[in-house]
Protein backbone atom coordinates (compact mmCIF):
# COMPACT_ATOMS: atom_id res chain seq x y z
CA UNK A 1 0.00 0.00 0.00
CA UNK A 2 1.50 3.50 -1.44
CA UNK A 3 -1.35 5.29 1.21
CA UNK A 4 -3.54 4.87 3.50
CA UNK A 5 -6.41 6.58 5.01
CA UNK A 6 -6.84 7.15 8.38
CA UNK A 7 -10.30 8.46 10.35
CA UNK A 8 -10.45 9.11 13.98
CA UNK A 9 -13.52 9.54 15.69
CA UNK A 10 -13.24 12.32 18.17
CA UNK A 11 -16.52 11.34 19.94
CA UNK A 12 -18.16 12.16 23.12
CA UNK A 13 -18.65 9.60 25.62
CA UNK A 14 -21.67 9.41 27.97
CA UNK A 15 -23.12 7.59 30.95
CA UNK A 16 -24.97 5.45 28.59
CA UNK A 17 -23.24 2.76 26.74
CA UNK A 18 -26.15 2.19 24.54
CA UNK A 19 -26.02 6.10 23.79
CA UNK A 20 -22.36 5.72 22.96
CA UNK A 21 -22.65 2.31 21.04
CA UNK A 22 -25.25 4.69 18.85
CA UNK A 23 -22.92 7.69 18.80
CA UNK A 24 -20.15 5.26 17.67
CA UNK A 25 -22.19 3.46 14.80
CA UNK A 26 -23.44 6.98 13.64
CA UNK A 27 -20.12 8.63 13.78
CA UNK A 28 -18.42 5.50 11.81
CA UNK A 29 -21.23 5.37 8.78
CA UNK A 30 -20.92 9.62 8.21
CA UNK A 31 -17.25 9.57 8.46
CA UNK A 32 -17.39 6.74 6.29
CA UNK A 33 -19.95 8.87 3.90
CA UNK A 34 -17.27 12.02 4.14
CA UNK A 35 -14.29 10.29 3.41
CA UNK A 36 -14.09 6.96 2.37
CA UNK A 37 -11.37 5.96 5.16
CA UNK A 38 -9.15 2.87 4.98
CA UNK A 39 -8.86 2.59 8.74
CA UNK A 40 -11.80 4.19 11.67
CA UNK A 41 -10.28 4.79 14.49
CA UNK A 42 -12.47 5.20 18.07
CA UNK A 43 -11.25 6.68 21.16
CA UNK A 44 -9.75 5.31 24.73
CA UNK A 45 -12.78 4.03 26.83
CA UNK A 46 -15.45 4.85 23.88
CA UNK A 47 -18.31 3.07 25.55
CA UNK A 48 -17.79 4.18 29.56
CA UNK A 49 -16.50 7.47 31.15
CA UNK A 50 -13.85 7.23 32.12
CA UNK A 51 -14.17 6.45 35.55
CA UNK A 52 -12.82 3.93 37.73
CA UNK A 53 -16.30 3.81 39.16
CA UNK A 54 -18.00 2.65 35.76
CA UNK A 55 -15.66 0.08 34.51
CA UNK A 56 -16.91 -2.74 36.11
CA UNK A 57 -20.13 -2.24 35.13
CA UNK A 58 -19.57 -1.14 31.52
CA UNK A 59 -17.12 -4.22 31.03
CA UNK A 60 -17.60 -6.94 28.80
CA UNK A 61 -16.06 -10.36 27.67
CA UNK A 62 -15.34 -10.92 23.73
CA UNK A 63 -19.24 -11.62 22.08
CA UNK A 64 -20.49 -8.52 24.15
CA UNK A 65 -22.50 -5.21 23.32
CA UNK A 66 -19.56 -3.35 22.37
CA UNK A 67 -17.53 -6.00 19.98
CA UNK A 68 -20.40 -7.46 18.46
CA UNK A 69 -21.38 -4.13 17.20
CA UNK A 70 -18.27 -2.76 16.21
CA UNK A 71 -18.03 -5.98 14.20
CA UNK A 72 -21.26 -6.00 13.02
CA UNK A 73 -20.26 -2.37 11.66
CA UNK A 74 -16.72 -3.50 10.23
CA UNK A 75 -18.40 -5.73 8.42
CA UNK A 76 -21.18 -4.27 6.68
CA UNK A 77 -19.53 -0.84 6.30
CA UNK A 78 -16.10 -3.34 4.50
CA UNK A 79 -13.55 -1.05 6.60
CA UNK A 80 -11.31 -1.74 9.20
CA UNK A 81 -12.16 -0.93 13.02
CA UNK A 82 -9.70 0.03 15.64
CA UNK A 83 -11.85 0.29 18.24
CA UNK A 84 -10.62 2.34 20.60
CA UNK A 85 -10.49 0.36 24.06
CA UNK A 86 -13.12 -0.73 26.00
CA UNK A 87 -12.98 -2.16 29.47
CA UNK A 88 -12.80 -6.27 29.09
CA UNK A 89 -13.66 -8.57 31.26
CA UNK A 90 -10.82 -10.81 31.24
CA UNK A 91 -12.32 -14.93 29.74
CA UNK A 92 -12.39 -16.61 32.72
CA UNK A 93 -11.04 -14.31 35.01
CA UNK A 94 -12.32 -11.88 37.22
CA UNK A 95 -9.78 -9.18 36.09
CA UNK A 96 -10.64 -6.26 34.03
CA UNK A 97 -8.28 -5.21 31.49
CA UNK A 98 -8.43 -1.93 28.91
CA UNK A 99 -8.41 -3.56 26.04
CA UNK A 100 -8.56 -1.91 21.99
CA UNK A 101 -9.94 -4.92 19.90
CA UNK A 102 -9.29 -4.57 16.20
CA UNK A 103 -11.55 -5.96 13.32
CA UNK A 104 -10.92 -6.29 9.40
CA UNK A 105 -13.19 -4.99 6.72
CA UNK A 106 -14.93 -8.80 6.43
CA UNK A 107 -15.59 -8.27 10.43
CA UNK A 108 -13.00 -10.69 11.41
CA UNK A 109 -11.27 -10.47 14.48
CA UNK A 110 -7.26 -8.70 13.86
CA UNK A 111 -6.21 -8.49 17.40
CA UNK A 112 -6.39 -6.82 20.41
CA UNK A 113 -4.45 -4.88 22.75
CA UNK A 114 -4.76 -4.66 26.26
CA UNK A 115 -3.49 -1.42 27.78
CA UNK A 116 0.50 -2.35 29.36
CA UNK A 117 0.66 0.62 31.83
CA UNK A 118 -2.10 1.92 34.02
CA UNK A 119 -2.50 5.45 34.90
CA UNK A 120 -1.49 5.54 38.46
CA UNK A 121 -1.27 9.61 39.08
CA UNK A 122 -0.89 11.84 41.82
CA UNK A 123 -0.79 15.90 40.93
CA UNK A 124 -1.96 17.01 44.09
CA UNK A 125 -4.64 19.71 43.66
CA UNK A 126 -4.75 19.24 39.64
CA UNK A 127 -5.24 15.32 38.94
CA UNK A 128 -5.53 12.06 40.52
CA UNK A 129 -6.10 8.49 38.48
CA UNK A 130 -5.30 5.07 40.11
CA UNK A 131 -6.36 3.15 37.08
CA UNK A 132 -4.73 -0.13 39.01
CA UNK A 133 -7.61 0.02 41.79
CA UNK A 134 -9.73 -1.77 39.52
CA UNK A 135 -8.08 -2.41 36.17
CA UNK A 136 -5.27 -4.86 35.63
CA UNK A 137 -2.53 -4.63 32.99
CA UNK A 138 -1.67 -6.18 30.01
CA UNK A 139 1.51 -8.53 29.27
CA UNK A 140 2.16 -8.20 25.20
CA UNK A 141 3.10 -5.89 22.89
CA UNK A 142 1.13 -5.41 19.81
CA UNK A 143 2.05 -5.39 16.29
CA UNK A 144 -0.87 -6.33 13.72
CA UNK A 145 -0.32 -7.34 10.55
CA UNK A 146 -2.55 -5.62 8.17
CA UNK A 147 -3.43 -5.32 4.60
CA UNK A 148 -2.49 -1.88 5.01
CA UNK A 149 1.08 -2.75 6.68
CA UNK A 150 2.10 -3.73 10.55
CA UNK A 151 0.09 -1.57 12.79
CA UNK A 152 1.72 -0.97 15.85
CA UNK A 153 -1.45 -0.30 19.09
CA UNK A 154 -0.80 1.51 22.46
CA UNK A 155 -3.13 3.01 24.85
CA UNK A 156 -2.56 6.31 26.50
CA UNK A 157 -0.31 6.33 29.48
CA UNK A 158 1.74 3.62 27.13
CA UNK A 159 2.82 6.09 25.39
CA UNK A 160 4.74 7.60 28.00
CA UNK A 161 7.30 4.04 27.69
CA UNK A 162 9.43 4.99 24.38
CA UNK A 163 10.62 1.28 24.65
CA UNK A 164 7.22 -0.04 23.59
CA UNK A 165 7.41 2.22 20.56
CA UNK A 166 11.11 1.28 19.61
CA UNK A 167 10.26 -2.40 19.62
CA UNK A 168 7.02 -2.15 17.92
CA UNK A 169 9.41 0.01 15.19
CA UNK A 170 11.97 -2.59 14.92
CA UNK A 171 8.87 -5.12 14.64
CA UNK A 172 7.59 -3.63 11.51
CA UNK A 173 5.26 -1.35 12.52
CA UNK A 174 5.37 1.79 10.57
CA UNK A 175 1.79 3.68 11.85
CA UNK A 176 0.83 3.65 15.54
CA UNK A 177 -2.67 4.09 16.63
CA UNK A 178 -2.94 5.66 20.23
CA UNK A 179 -6.77 5.33 21.69
CA UNK A 180 -5.55 7.92 24.70
CA UNK A 181 -7.62 10.05 26.93
CA UNK A 182 -5.14 12.73 28.55
CA UNK A 183 -6.66 15.45 30.79
CA UNK A 184 -6.64 18.94 31.10
CA UNK A 185 -2.87 19.08 33.32
CA UNK A 186 -1.27 16.13 30.99
CA UNK A 187 -2.82 17.18 27.96
CA UNK A 188 -1.36 20.46 27.50
CA UNK A 189 1.93 19.62 29.33
CA UNK A 190 2.83 17.03 27.43
CA UNK A 191 0.03 15.11 24.80
CA UNK A 192 1.58 16.81 21.66
CA UNK A 193 5.13 16.17 22.62
CA UNK A 194 4.71 12.67 23.59
CA UNK A 195 2.74 12.11 19.84
CA UNK A 196 5.52 13.82 18.25
CA UNK A 197 8.22 12.44 19.71
CA UNK A 198 7.34 9.04 19.12
CA UNK A 199 6.46 9.61 15.85
CA UNK A 200 9.96 11.43 15.02
CA UNK A 201 12.14 9.17 17.15
CA UNK A 202 10.91 5.84 15.16
CA UNK A 203 10.04 7.71 12.23
CA UNK A 204 6.68 6.35 11.45
CA UNK A 205 3.05 7.71 11.55
CA UNK A 206 1.15 8.36 14.77
CA UNK A 207 -2.44 8.58 15.08
CA UNK A 208 -3.84 9.16 18.84
CA UNK A 209 -7.36 9.98 19.08
CA UNK A 210 -9.28 10.88 22.62
CA UNK A 211 -12.68 11.02 23.41
CA UNK A 212 -13.99 14.77 23.53
CA UNK A 213 -14.10 16.57 26.32
CA UNK A 214 -17.54 16.80 28.25
CA UNK A 215 -18.26 18.98 30.84
CA UNK A 216 -20.20 16.94 32.97
CA UNK A 217 -17.78 14.00 32.93
CA UNK A 218 -15.84 13.52 36.59
CA UNK A 219 -12.61 13.07 34.15
CA UNK A 220 -12.32 15.97 31.59
CA UNK A 221 -10.58 14.84 28.58
CA UNK A 222 -8.24 16.71 27.04
CA UNK A 223 -9.25 15.83 23.28
CA UNK A 224 -7.05 17.35 20.08
CA UNK A 225 -6.48 13.71 18.80
CA UNK A 226 -3.72 14.31 16.18
CA UNK A 227 -2.10 12.84 13.29
CA UNK A 228 1.59 12.98 13.24
CA UNK A 229 3.95 11.90 10.32
CA UNK A 230 7.45 10.34 10.67
CA UNK A 231 9.16 13.90 10.90
CA UNK A 232 7.67 15.14 13.49
CA UNK A 233 4.81 17.14 12.43
CA UNK A 234 1.77 17.21 13.17
CA UNK A 235 -0.87 16.74 10.16
CA UNK A 236 -3.87 17.10 11.39
CA UNK A 237 -4.93 18.00 14.88
CA UNK A 238 -8.73 18.48 16.48
CA UNK A 239 -9.64 20.75 19.10
CA UNK A 240 -11.57 19.75 22.53
CA UNK A 241 -14.79 19.34 20.67
CA UNK A 242 -16.41 16.49 19.10
CA UNK A 243 -14.92 15.98 15.43
CA UNK A 244 -13.30 13.79 12.69
CA UNK A 245 -9.51 13.56 12.68
CA UNK A 246 -8.45 12.61 9.00
CA UNK A 247 -5.13 12.46 6.96
CA UNK A 248 -4.36 9.94 3.85
CA UNK A 249 -0.58 8.83 5.02
CA UNK A 250 1.87 8.58 2.48
CA UNK A 251 4.45 5.68 3.18
CA UNK A 252 6.86 7.41 0.52
CA UNK A 253 6.90 10.15 2.46
CA UNK A 254 8.06 8.03 5.25
CA UNK A 255 11.32 6.44 3.41
CA UNK A 256 12.31 9.80 2.08
CA UNK A 257 12.49 11.07 5.74
CA UNK A 258 14.40 7.27 6.49
CA UNK A 259 16.81 8.04 3.90
CA UNK A 260 17.57 12.26 4.34
CA UNK A 261 17.48 11.61 7.93
CA UNK A 262 19.04 8.18 8.47
CA UNK A 263 18.39 7.08 12.59
CA UNK A 264 17.34 3.77 11.65
CA UNK A 265 20.62 3.10 10.15
CA UNK A 266 22.75 5.27 12.30
CA UNK A 267 21.47 3.62 15.71
CA UNK A 268 24.80 2.21 17.29
CA UNK A 269 23.50 -1.78 17.84
CA UNK A 270 27.34 -2.87 18.96
CA UNK A 271 26.75 0.04 22.13
CA UNK A 272 23.37 -0.44 23.17
CA UNK A 273 19.73 -2.06 22.08
CA UNK A 274 16.25 -2.03 23.08
CA UNK A 275 15.10 -5.60 23.78
CA UNK A 276 12.01 -7.22 23.98
CA UNK A 277 11.58 -9.96 26.71
CA UNK B 1 23.00 18.87 46.48
CA UNK B 2 19.80 20.24 46.46
CA UNK B 3 20.32 22.57 43.80
CA UNK B 4 22.77 22.94 40.77
CA UNK B 5 23.51 26.52 39.02
CA UNK B 6 23.95 25.99 35.30
CA UNK B 7 25.35 28.59 32.72
CA UNK B 8 25.54 28.04 28.90
CA UNK B 9 27.69 30.22 26.93
CA UNK B 10 26.05 30.64 23.41
CA UNK B 11 28.98 32.10 21.98
CA UNK B 12 29.77 33.39 18.62
CA UNK B 13 32.21 31.38 16.77
CA UNK B 14 34.50 32.75 14.54
CA UNK B 15 37.17 31.19 11.64
CA UNK B 16 40.52 31.94 14.12
CA UNK B 17 40.92 29.85 16.95
CA UNK B 18 42.56 32.32 18.89
CA UNK B 19 39.47 34.25 18.79
CA UNK B 20 37.32 31.37 20.16
CA UNK B 21 39.66 30.82 23.08
CA UNK B 22 38.96 34.61 23.64
CA UNK B 23 35.52 34.48 23.30
CA UNK B 24 35.19 31.72 25.54
CA UNK B 25 37.43 33.26 28.05
CA UNK B 26 35.57 36.61 28.45
CA UNK B 27 32.37 34.97 28.69
CA UNK B 28 33.15 32.24 31.07
CA UNK B 29 34.50 35.39 32.63
CA UNK B 30 31.68 37.40 32.59
CA UNK B 31 28.74 34.70 33.31
CA UNK B 32 31.02 34.02 36.72
CA UNK B 33 30.33 37.65 37.39
CA UNK B 34 26.95 37.75 36.78
CA UNK B 35 25.93 34.45 37.99
CA UNK B 36 28.22 32.71 40.31
CA UNK B 37 27.10 29.18 38.17
CA UNK B 38 28.47 25.91 39.38
CA UNK B 39 28.86 24.82 36.15
CA UNK B 40 29.63 25.87 32.97
CA UNK B 41 28.85 24.51 29.16
CA UNK B 42 30.18 25.50 26.17
CA UNK B 43 28.83 24.38 22.73
CA UNK B 44 29.91 21.76 19.96
CA UNK B 45 32.85 22.77 18.22
CA UNK B 46 33.57 25.75 20.03
CA UNK B 47 36.62 26.07 18.65
CA UNK B 48 36.07 26.00 15.30
CA UNK B 49 33.69 26.56 12.75
CA UNK B 50 31.57 23.61 12.10
CA UNK B 51 32.31 22.19 9.14
CA UNK B 52 34.40 19.58 7.71
CA UNK B 53 37.09 21.27 5.64
CA UNK B 54 37.94 23.11 9.39
CA UNK B 55 38.46 19.87 11.11
CA UNK B 56 41.55 18.48 10.63
CA UNK B 57 43.61 22.33 10.66
CA UNK B 58 41.62 23.00 14.29
CA UNK B 59 41.72 19.57 16.09
CA UNK B 60 44.04 18.88 19.07
CA UNK B 61 45.33 16.46 21.17
CA UNK B 62 44.51 16.70 24.93
CA UNK B 63 46.90 19.20 25.95
CA UNK B 64 46.69 21.50 23.53
CA UNK B 65 45.58 25.18 23.28
CA UNK B 66 41.94 24.75 23.90
CA UNK B 67 41.87 22.07 26.64
CA UNK B 68 45.24 23.61 28.13
CA UNK B 69 42.87 27.19 28.34
CA UNK B 70 39.68 25.84 29.35
CA UNK B 71 41.66 23.35 32.47
CA UNK B 72 43.29 26.83 33.44
CA UNK B 73 39.84 28.53 33.67
CA UNK B 74 38.53 26.26 35.64
CA UNK B 75 41.43 26.37 37.72
CA UNK B 76 41.75 30.12 38.25
CA UNK B 77 37.87 30.78 38.29
CA UNK B 78 37.42 27.40 40.59
CA UNK B 79 34.40 26.41 38.43
CA UNK B 80 33.48 23.54 36.77
CA UNK B 81 33.47 23.65 33.16
CA UNK B 82 31.46 21.05 30.17
CA UNK B 83 33.76 22.14 27.73
CA UNK B 84 31.14 22.05 24.46
CA UNK B 85 33.33 20.01 22.37
CA UNK B 86 36.33 20.60 20.14
CA UNK B 87 38.01 18.38 17.41
CA UNK B 88 40.12 15.65 18.92
CA UNK B 89 43.09 14.47 17.95
CA UNK B 90 43.49 10.88 19.21
CA UNK B 91 46.29 9.69 21.17
CA UNK B 92 48.43 8.26 18.60
CA UNK B 93 45.36 7.81 16.04
CA UNK B 94 44.53 9.41 12.65
CA UNK B 95 41.16 9.66 13.83
CA UNK B 96 39.89 12.69 14.68
CA UNK B 97 36.72 12.80 16.89
CA UNK B 98 33.93 15.45 18.45
CA UNK B 99 35.16 15.42 21.75
CA UNK B 100 33.64 17.30 25.03
CA UNK B 101 36.20 17.77 27.66
CA UNK B 102 34.95 17.84 31.56
CA UNK B 103 37.14 19.69 33.63
CA UNK B 104 36.33 20.14 37.64
CA UNK B 105 36.57 23.25 39.74
CA UNK B 106 40.57 22.86 40.47
CA UNK B 107 41.46 21.90 36.83
CA UNK B 108 41.38 18.44 37.10
CA UNK B 109 39.93 16.86 33.82
CA UNK B 110 36.70 14.79 35.06
CA UNK B 111 36.19 12.61 32.09
CA UNK B 112 35.29 13.11 28.27
CA UNK B 113 32.86 11.98 25.75
CA UNK B 114 32.86 11.69 22.09
CA UNK B 115 30.47 11.90 19.86
CA UNK B 116 28.87 8.24 19.32
CA UNK B 117 26.44 8.92 16.61
CA UNK B 118 27.94 10.94 13.46
CA UNK B 119 25.80 13.65 11.69
CA UNK B 120 25.40 12.62 8.83
CA UNK B 121 21.74 13.99 6.31
CA UNK B 122 21.17 14.69 3.23
CA UNK B 123 17.93 16.75 2.67
CA UNK B 124 18.28 17.89 -0.91
CA UNK B 125 18.20 21.69 -1.22
CA UNK B 126 17.92 22.59 2.63
CA UNK B 127 20.90 20.58 4.23
CA UNK B 128 23.56 17.60 3.59
CA UNK B 129 26.36 17.28 6.01
CA UNK B 130 28.48 14.17 6.41
CA UNK B 131 30.89 13.82 9.48
CA UNK B 132 31.71 10.59 8.91
CA UNK B 133 33.54 12.28 5.94
CA UNK B 134 36.04 13.41 8.73
CA UNK B 135 35.71 12.10 12.21
CA UNK B 136 35.37 8.86 13.59
CA UNK B 137 32.59 8.02 16.33
CA UNK B 138 33.16 7.50 20.45
CA UNK B 139 32.63 4.05 21.37
CA UNK B 140 31.40 4.85 24.86
CA UNK B 141 28.64 6.28 26.84
CA UNK B 142 29.33 8.83 29.12
CA UNK B 143 27.93 9.54 32.82
CA UNK B 144 30.35 11.27 35.07
CA UNK B 145 30.07 11.00 38.74
CA UNK B 146 30.75 14.78 39.69
CA UNK B 147 30.44 16.96 43.07
CA UNK B 148 26.71 17.69 41.48
CA UNK B 149 25.69 14.63 40.45
CA UNK B 150 25.81 12.20 38.23
CA UNK B 151 25.80 14.11 34.70
CA UNK B 152 25.40 12.32 30.97
CA UNK B 153 27.19 13.88 27.99
CA UNK B 154 25.75 13.91 24.90
CA UNK B 155 26.62 15.92 21.66
CA UNK B 156 24.19 17.07 19.03
CA UNK B 157 23.07 13.97 16.83
CA UNK B 158 23.55 11.80 20.14
CA UNK B 159 20.07 13.35 21.01
CA UNK B 160 18.30 11.57 18.18
CA UNK B 161 18.66 8.48 20.05
CA UNK B 162 16.60 7.55 22.80
CA UNK B 163 18.30 4.74 23.71
CA UNK B 164 21.23 6.79 24.70
CA UNK B 165 19.30 8.85 27.60
CA UNK B 166 17.57 5.89 28.66
CA UNK B 167 20.83 3.77 29.73
CA UNK B 168 22.53 7.70 31.34
CA UNK B 169 19.07 7.82 33.25
CA UNK B 170 20.06 4.46 34.74
CA UNK B 171 23.22 5.26 35.24
CA UNK B 172 22.23 7.61 37.53
CA UNK B 173 22.07 10.95 35.70
CA UNK B 174 19.75 13.58 36.56
CA UNK B 175 20.88 16.13 34.31
CA UNK B 176 22.29 15.65 30.68
CA UNK B 177 24.24 18.18 29.22
CA UNK B 178 23.98 18.92 25.09
CA UNK B 179 26.71 20.72 23.70
CA UNK B 180 24.27 20.54 20.06
CA UNK B 181 24.67 23.02 16.71
CA UNK B 182 21.23 21.93 14.72
CA UNK B 183 20.81 23.79 11.91
CA UNK B 184 18.21 26.34 10.45
CA UNK B 185 15.89 23.28 8.75
CA UNK B 186 16.46 20.41 11.77
CA UNK B 187 16.81 23.34 14.58
CA UNK B 188 12.62 24.76 13.56
CA UNK B 189 11.71 20.74 13.60
CA UNK B 190 12.92 19.26 16.33
CA UNK B 191 15.05 20.82 18.03
CA UNK B 192 13.05 22.00 21.23
CA UNK B 193 11.41 18.27 20.53
CA UNK B 194 14.04 16.64 21.32
CA UNK B 195 15.07 17.95 23.85
CA UNK B 196 12.00 18.51 25.82
CA UNK B 197 11.28 14.79 25.50
CA UNK B 198 14.75 13.60 26.36
CA UNK B 199 13.97 15.57 29.83
CA UNK B 200 10.39 13.97 30.09
CA UNK B 201 11.20 10.78 29.17
CA UNK B 202 13.77 10.27 31.58
CA UNK B 203 12.37 12.65 34.49
CA UNK B 204 15.78 14.57 34.14
CA UNK B 205 16.96 18.05 33.98
CA UNK B 206 18.37 18.95 30.17
CA UNK B 207 20.67 21.71 29.39
CA UNK B 208 21.50 22.04 25.57
CA UNK B 209 23.74 24.81 24.38
CA UNK B 210 24.46 25.67 20.73
CA UNK B 211 26.66 28.16 19.27
CA UNK B 212 25.51 31.73 18.14
CA UNK B 213 24.47 32.19 14.50
CA UNK B 214 27.36 33.50 12.45
CA UNK B 215 25.31 34.66 9.49
CA UNK B 216 28.94 34.49 7.71
CA UNK B 217 29.36 30.91 8.64
CA UNK B 218 28.63 27.80 5.75
CA UNK B 219 26.71 26.12 8.51
CA UNK B 220 24.07 28.58 10.13
CA UNK B 221 23.84 27.05 13.42
CA UNK B 222 19.56 27.10 15.19
CA UNK B 223 21.06 28.73 18.58
CA UNK B 224 18.23 28.14 21.01
CA UNK B 225 19.85 26.91 23.69
CA UNK B 226 18.06 25.48 25.78
CA UNK B 227 17.00 24.43 29.81
CA UNK B 228 14.24 21.69 30.14
CA UNK B 229 13.07 20.64 33.41
CA UNK B 230 12.15 16.98 34.00
CA UNK B 231 8.54 18.05 33.67
CA UNK B 232 9.63 18.78 30.31
CA UNK B 233 8.91 22.63 30.55
CA UNK B 234 11.58 25.13 29.20
CA UNK B 235 12.88 27.00 32.07
CA UNK B 236 15.33 29.02 30.00
CA UNK B 237 15.97 29.72 26.03
CA UNK B 238 18.09 31.60 24.03
CA UNK B 239 17.10 33.10 20.23
CA UNK B 240 20.02 33.19 17.66
CA UNK B 241 22.00 35.45 19.11
CA UNK B 242 25.24 35.66 21.39
CA UNK B 243 24.04 35.34 24.87
CA UNK B 244 23.93 33.55 28.51
CA UNK B 245 21.53 30.43 29.46
CA UNK B 246 20.87 30.35 33.15
CA UNK B 247 18.93 28.85 35.02
CA UNK B 248 19.43 27.17 39.26
CA UNK B 249 18.53 23.72 39.00
CA UNK B 250 16.09 21.94 41.75
CA UNK B 251 16.54 18.33 42.37
CA UNK B 252 13.72 18.20 44.64
CA UNK B 253 11.54 19.16 42.45
CA UNK B 254 12.89 16.39 40.34
CA UNK B 255 11.58 13.86 42.71
CA UNK B 256 8.38 15.49 43.38
CA UNK B 257 7.78 14.86 39.77
CA UNK B 258 8.81 11.43 39.46
CA UNK B 259 6.45 10.81 42.91
CA UNK B 260 3.57 12.91 41.10
CA UNK B 261 4.01 10.94 37.35
CA UNK B 262 5.78 7.99 38.16
CA UNK B 263 6.87 6.79 35.23
CA UNK B 264 10.48 5.26 36.25
CA UNK B 265 8.26 3.02 38.53
CA UNK B 266 5.53 2.34 35.90
CA UNK B 267 8.31 0.51 33.65
CA UNK B 268 7.82 -2.97 32.88
CA UNK B 269 10.97 -4.59 32.70
CA UNK B 270 9.56 -7.67 32.47
CA UNK B 271 8.21 -6.79 28.88
CA UNK B 272 11.18 -4.92 27.77
CA UNK B 273 14.30 -2.80 28.52
CA UNK B 274 17.15 -0.66 27.46
CA UNK B 275 20.68 -2.73 27.57
CA UNK B 276 23.84 -1.50 27.29
CA UNK B 277 26.24 -3.88 25.19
Amino acid sequence: MKTVKVLGCQMMVEEDKKMNLEKAEEMIARGIRKYQPDIIILPEMFNTPYDNSYFPEFSEAYGGDTTLKIQKLAKEQGVMIIAGSIPEQGEGEKEIYNTTYVFGSKGELLGKHRKIHLFDIDIPGKITFKESDVLSPGEEITVLDTKFGKIGIAICYDVRFPELFQIMEKEGARLVVIPGAFNTTTGPAHWELLMRSRALDNQVYVAAVSPARNSKASYQAYGHSMIVDPWGRILDELEEKEGFLYRELDIDYLHQVRGELPTRKNRRVSLYDTIKK
